[in-house]
C-alpha cells in the first residue's frame, strides 16, 4: 500500500497540470454501487473493501471517507497512513479540499468516475478558492495497479416477457414521449440498471447486479446500445436486430454523443434524405441525468443539456403485474430458503455448541464442544445460506454480500466477513443475517436477527424496540405525496425513547431481478429527492440498533406500496399502505411482550400465521415444524 | 366593492408604467401576519377577511389567493367579480401571473409590502415570460380607500427585566458578535417582533401583537430605533437614553439605510473624528434577512448584501429561565380561565338548550327552549371566554381572533365569528374553540373542542383519532437535529389510518408577550426552512380534523422543548422530550377507550390528575367540582 501511494504521488507530480490531489472515488464508469472487480479502484488504493467510500491522495495525506455504516470495518482496514473521515461528522471531502488545500490547487479525478452534480458541485465550491478540477489525462490507479483484472467477457441474456411484463418497444415509446415532452433530442443513459431494464437485458459484468457494461443513448427515432459485442451471441443479436436497437462498440458513447450534440447521430446512411425537419433542429435539448459521468457531459456544450433525473427511474421503479407477481414468488421462495437455514442452523448450533438453541433461553451447556473438526463461522453457515437458495428455482445468485455477522461484528453495518479472518458462531451472542438473491422473477433482500442462547434483558428491549419500528412504519397509512423522508420518523421513535437510533436509512427500493438498491424513492432522515411513495414501488422496512463493540439488530422487510381501502379519503388524495412481501419468522425469544402494545402483538402473530401457510409448500416435515414452533403466537 | 376595482383598474391604467395587474398582499410594511386596521387593505379590496391570502386585480379579472384554512370562508365572503385561488390546489400566484398574463405585462406591487424573497422569486420566473414586477410610484390601494383609518399612535411600553429576562445590552452584544461573525457591517431588522424583542419595548399598534409600527437599524457600533416619536412618553426616551438607542423618525428608515450602505450611518456629528477604520470599511456587507421588504434591499448594492435569516429569530425562540417560568404561569392562569369558561358554557347549554351537558351523552331535553331572551352566539360565549381571561393578573388582550365555531363553522379551520352573522351554540353540535391571551409573563394558544349532547360515533371516533395524534407528537423524544418537519407525520398517523388528514401545520412556537405564531422552527408536512428543534424553544401540538358542512376538531397544547433524561445517548447527540405547559381537560366522553392504547390511557389520566392539581388554587368550589368530574380517570 505504501507503494501504491508512492506511485501515485510520483504520477501526480509528472501529471499535467501536476496535481495537488487525486481522488479516487468508489463509483465506475456508470456509478453503480457495486462494481466489476477491476473497477474497484478505491478498494486496492486504501484497502478498505466496503462498498461506499471515497479515497483523496494530496502530497503528504491520503484520507478515506466512508458512512455510518463503515465507521468500524474502515478503522479495522485502513492502516496507519490513511486518515478515516467520518461521514456526517467531519467536512464532506469538498469542503475539506477548499478549506484544507492551498489556493491555486489541481484535484484531479479521472472524469468518468465521477457524476455531472458532483463535479458541478465541487467545482463551484473549489472555483471560490482558485482551485481547480481537473481531468486525469488517464485513469492513474490503473497505471499503478499491477495486477488489475482483465474486463470480464460475460454473455448477455434476454430478459424475457414473462418476466419482465414489458416490452421494449413499449418502454421505448414512453420514453420518447417524456423527450417530446420536454422537447429534447435525445437522452444520455448511463446507469447499468436503466440500460438493462430498457432494453429487457441481463448479463453478469458485475457481481449481484445482473448488469452489463454499456451506455444507451435514444433520441425520438433510434435506439443505441454500447456494449462490447463479444458479450452478444447471434440469438441476442437477433433480438436488438428485431427491437430496432442499434449496436455499437461501447468505446463508441463519446463520439456518438459528439455526434449527438451536433445533431448527426442517426444510423441511416442517406442522412440527406432523412435529414432532421425544421422542428427537430430547433428541439436540441439533449437529457442528461445528474449522475451521468461527467465525461460524457463535457461533450456537450451544456446550453444543450437538459439537465434532470432520467425519466427511466420511476417507470423502473413501478413494477407492473407481472413483476409484482414475480417478486411476490420469488420472496417465497427466498423466505423458504432462510427458514431452512435458520433450522438448520438452529440444530448445528445445539449439536456443536451446546447451545440451549432458538426456542429455549439459557446458557449454553456445553459450550465449544467442537463434534470432531466441526466448527461454524460466518462465511460457512452463510455459504450454506446461498446452497438453500441456489436449489429454489430461477436462482442466478446473490444480490448483495452476505452479512453474516457474529455478536461484535452485528454492529458493523455492512459487514462483510472473509473467509479468513472471520468469526466463529457464539451460542452466546447475537447473530444478525441480512441476505438476498438473484432470482429471474426478482430481487429479494431480508434481514433476521438471532440468539441461539440466552440473551441478555437490553438485547431483547432493543430487539422489541428494532421490531416496535419496523411495525410502525410497516403499516403505516399515508396518503399520495408523502415522501419516505417524511415516514422515516416511524421506525425511530421505538428506539428514540431510550436515546437510541441508528445510523442509516430505514428503506430502499429494490429491482426486479437488478439492484438489490433502487430509486427514485428511498425511506430515510435525509431530505433527498423528496420523490413521494407512489403504488406498485417496492421499499425495504429495516431499522436496525448497533452498540459498538457488542452487538447488532436489524430487522428487514420488502414491502410493497398498494392503494389502501381506507374508510375515508379526505381532499381526495389516495391513500396507500403497505404489503409485506418478505416471509420469515421474527425470533419470539428476543421480544420482551410486555413492551408490545395490543395491535403490535395481534400483527406479529398475524403475520408469523401466514408464514406457516405460504411457506408450508415448500418446507420438509422437519422444516414444518421448526418454522410451526417459530410461529407459535405470543402472548401479552 | 364594484366601484373599488373600478378604481384600481382606472389608477393602473394611468400609472407610469401602465399597469397589466396589480397584486395586493396581506401584510403591511413588516410583512407581519396580523396588521393595524389601515394596513387591511387585501380585506378591503377583496372582502375577505382571513389572516392570510393575496389578491390579484388585473384588467378583466380579480382573484384571491388563500390556503386550506381558509377556503370555506372566503368562498362565503368573496362576491362573484372574485375568483378563488385555492393554494396548494390551484397555480400558486406567480405560476399563474406567468402563464396567464402576455409577455411585455407589467405587475405593480408596493415594494413595501413584499419580501425580498418572494420579490426575487417572481422577478426571476417573470422575466422568463418578459414580464416585469415594478414598484408602484404609491399605494395605489391607499389611494382608492377612502374611509381608510388613520395610523394610530399608541404608546410604547419598556418590557421590564423581570419579563423579559435579558438586557437590550446582552442582546446588543450578542447580534454584533453575529455581525462580526459574518462580517457585516450592520443589520436592517423589520419585523415588528424582532425590533420589539431586541429593544424589549412592547406597545399595542397591532391587535394581538404587542409591538410597535417601527424599524431597527444595528450596526457593529451604534443602534437605531424608526419610530413617530409621539409614541414614547419621557420615561421611554430616557430608557432609550441609557440602552443607547438612537430613536429617529420611522420615515427616516430609507435615507438612513441608503447611509448605511454607503458607510456613512452614524449619530456621532464629528465623522471625521470616528471615521471608520480600515478593516471595518472592506467589511461592507449589510445584513437583510429575505423576509425583509424589498422596498429597503433596494436601496441597497445587491453585491453587499447578506441574505440569509436574522440572528434575531434563532434566540428570540429560546425562551430564557425567566420567559419560561413566565410562560408556564401565564399557561396556567389562562387554563384556568379556560376551564372556568367551560364549566359556565356547560351550566348555561343545559339551563337554555336544555342539553345533557358537558358530562352526559343524551340528545337535548328541551332544544332550543330560551329562558326568556338567553341566547348563546359565537361571540357571546367568546366574550365571556375573554371575560374570565381579562380577570386574571397581567392580562393585556387577546393573542388572535378567537375561533369560537359551532358544527360547521368549526370546518372553517380560522374561522372569525361576527356578531351579527355568527351561529347560536347548538347542544347537538360539536363546538371547537381555539384561543389565546397575551399576558405579561407570557403568550397562550390553546383548543379544546367539546359536544354538551350526544355525539355521534363517527364523531368520537374523529376526536380520539385526534387525540391519539396530539399524543404520539407531544409524547416523543427524539435527537437534537431532528426538524418539526420530521416529527409531523407523527400528529398524522392515526388520522391516515382512517383515510382522514388536517389541511394545515402541526406547531408553531410561540412568543414571551409577543407574536402567538413564532418561528424560525415550526411543525409542518412542508420541509420549510428545516431549523432543528431545540431544548428552550416552544411549539404548539394541534392536529385537527375538519369535516366540510359537518364539525370541526382541533386539540392544541404549548410545548416546551427539553433535554430528554434518556437511558441512553446514542451517538452522543442528545435526545429532547416536550412538557405540556397547558392545561385544562379533554372532554372524556368524546374519547372511544377502545381506540386507545394503555399508554394513552395512562396518559390522559395522568395529565388530568396534574390539571386538578394545579389549577385548583385558582378556581371556585363549584368550578372545582366540575373540572373534577372533567378529569374523572377513564379506564380501557
Amino acid at each position: 500500500m505504501a507503494d501504491t501511494l508512492a506511485a501515485l504521488r510520483s504520477l501526480m507530480a509528472s501529471h499535467t497540470p501536476p496535481l495537488d490531489a487525486l481522488v479516487v472515488p468508489s463509483e465506475d464508469y456508470h456509478q453503480s454501487e457495486y462494481v466489476s472487480a477491476r473497477d474497484k479502484r478505491r478498494a486496492f488504493v486504501s484497502g478498505f473493501t466496503g462498498s461506499a467510500g471515497l479515497a483523496l491522495v494530496t502530497k503528504n495525506e491520503a484520507l478515506l471517507w466512508t458512512d455510518g455504516r463503515y465507521f468500524l470495518q474502515a478503522e479495522q482496514q485502513l492502516n496507519d497512513q490513511w486518515k478515516l473521515m467520518r461521514m456526517g461528522e467531519d467536512p464532506s471531502v469538498d469542503l475539506w479540499i477548499s478549506t484544507t488545500l492551498p489556493e491555486d490547487s489541481a484535484i484531479g479525478i479521472d472524469f468518468w468516475c465521477i457524476s455531472v452534480e458532483t463535479a458541478q458541485k465541487w467545482k463551484s465550491l473549489f472555483a471560490k478558492n482558485q482551485q481547480n478540477l481537473v481531468p486525469t489525462t488517464r485513469n492513474l490507479v490503473d497505471e499503478v495497479w499491477k495486477d488489475q483484472p482483465q474486463a470480464e467477457i460475460n454473455p448477455v441474456h434476454v430478459h424475457p416477457l414473462k418476466f419482465s411484463g414489458r416490452s421494449v418497444s413499449d418502454k421505448l415509446k414512453d420514453l420518447r414521449d417524456n423527450l417530446k415532452k420536454e422537447k429534447a433530442r435525445g437522452i444520455i443513459i448511463t446507469s447499468l440498471d436503466e440500460v438493462v431494464w430498457l432494453y429487457n437485458v441481463r448479463g453478469s459484468d458485475v457481481s449481484y447486479s445482473p448488469v452489463v457494461h454499456a451506455f444507451a443513448v435514444v433520441t425520438t427515432k433510434e435506439a443505441f446500445f454500447y456494449v462490447d459485442e463479444r458479450k452478444l451471441s447471434p440469438e441476442v443479436k437477433s433480438y436488438m436486430e428485431e427491437n430496432k436497437i442499434i449496436v455499437k462498440d461501447y468505446s463508441a458513447v463519446s463520439s456518438d454523443v459528439a455526434l449527438l450534440a451536433s445533431n448527426q447521430l442517426t444510423s441511416v446512411k442517406d442522412t440527406l434524405s432523412n435529414g432532421a425537419s425544421e422542428t427537430e433542429v430547433n428541439s436540441h435539448k439533449i437529457w442528461v441525468d445528474p449522475r451521468c459521468c461527467y465525461s460524457l457531459y463535457s461533450v456537450l456544450n451544456p446550453d444543450q443539456v437538459l439537465q434532470q433525473p432520467s425519466p427511466l427511474a420511476l417507470p423502473k421503479s413501478l413494477k407492473n403485474p407481472v413483476e409484482m407477481e414475480g417478486l411476490k414468488n420469488a420472496h417465497i421462495r427466498d423466505g423458504a430458503a432462510v427458514v431452512q437455514y435458520f433450522a438448520w442452523l438452529d440444530k448445528q448450533m445445539q449439536e456443536i455448541y451446546g447451545a440451549s438453541g432458538y426456542f429455549k433461553e439459557s446458557e449454553s451447556q456445553n459450550p465449544k464442544k467442537h463434534l470432531g473438526d466441526a466448527k461454524l463461522t460466518e462465511v460457512s453457515v452463510s455459504d450454506k445460506l446461498e446452497e438453500f437458495r441456489a436449489a429454489k428455482e430461477h436462482f442466478r445468485g446473490l444480490s448483495f454480500p452476505t452479512i453474516s455477522s457474529v455478536g461484535p461484528n452485528g454492529a458493523i453495518i455492512h459487514y462483510g466477513p472473509e473467509a479468513k479472518t472471520c468469526a466463529e458462531l457464539d451460542p452466546n451472542s447475537m447473530y444478525l443475517c441480512d441476505s438476498g438473491a438473484q432470482y429471474l422473477d426478482g430481487t429479494t433482500d431480508i434481514t433476521r436477527t438471532v440468539h441461539f442462547g440466552k440473551p441478555s434483558e437490553h438485547e431483547k428491549r432493543c430487539y422489541t424496540a428494532v421490531l416496535k419500528g419496523h411495525f410502525a412504519l410497516g403499516n403505516a397509512r399515508f396518503p399520495n405525496g408523502t415522501t419516505g423522508h417524511a415516514l422515516d420518523v416511524l421506525a425511530r421513535v421505538p428506539l428514540w425513547s431510550y436515546g437510541l437510533d441508528y445510523r442509516h436509512g430505514t428503506g430502499h427500493g429494490i429491482g426486479s431481478y437488478l439492484n438489490v438498491h433502487e430509486g427514485p424513492h428511498s425511506i430515510s432522515f435525509r431530505p433527498g429527492l423528496n420523490v413521494p411513495l407512489q403504488a406498485s414501488m417496492t421499499v425495504t422496512d429495516e431499522p436496525g440498533y448497533y452498540e459498538d463493540g457488542k452487538f447488532g439488530i436489524r430487522l428487514e422487510n420488502v414491502l410493497i406500496i398498494k392503494e389502501a381501502a381506507t374508510q375515508f379519503n379526505y381532499a381526495n388524495k389516495g391513500y396507500l399502505e403497505f404489503e409485506h412481501i418478505t416471509w420469515a419468522p421474527y425470533q419470539t425469544k428476543l421480544i420482551d411482550a410486555s413492551l408490545l402494545l395490543p395491535e403490535e402483538i395481534k400483527w406479529v402473530n398475524n403475520y408469523h400465521m401466514k408464514c406457516r401457510d405460504i411457506l408450508a409448500p415448500y418446507l420438509n416435515e422437519s422444516e414444518k415444524a421448526w418454522l410451526n414452533q417459530a410461529t407459535d403466537p405470543i402472548a401479552a
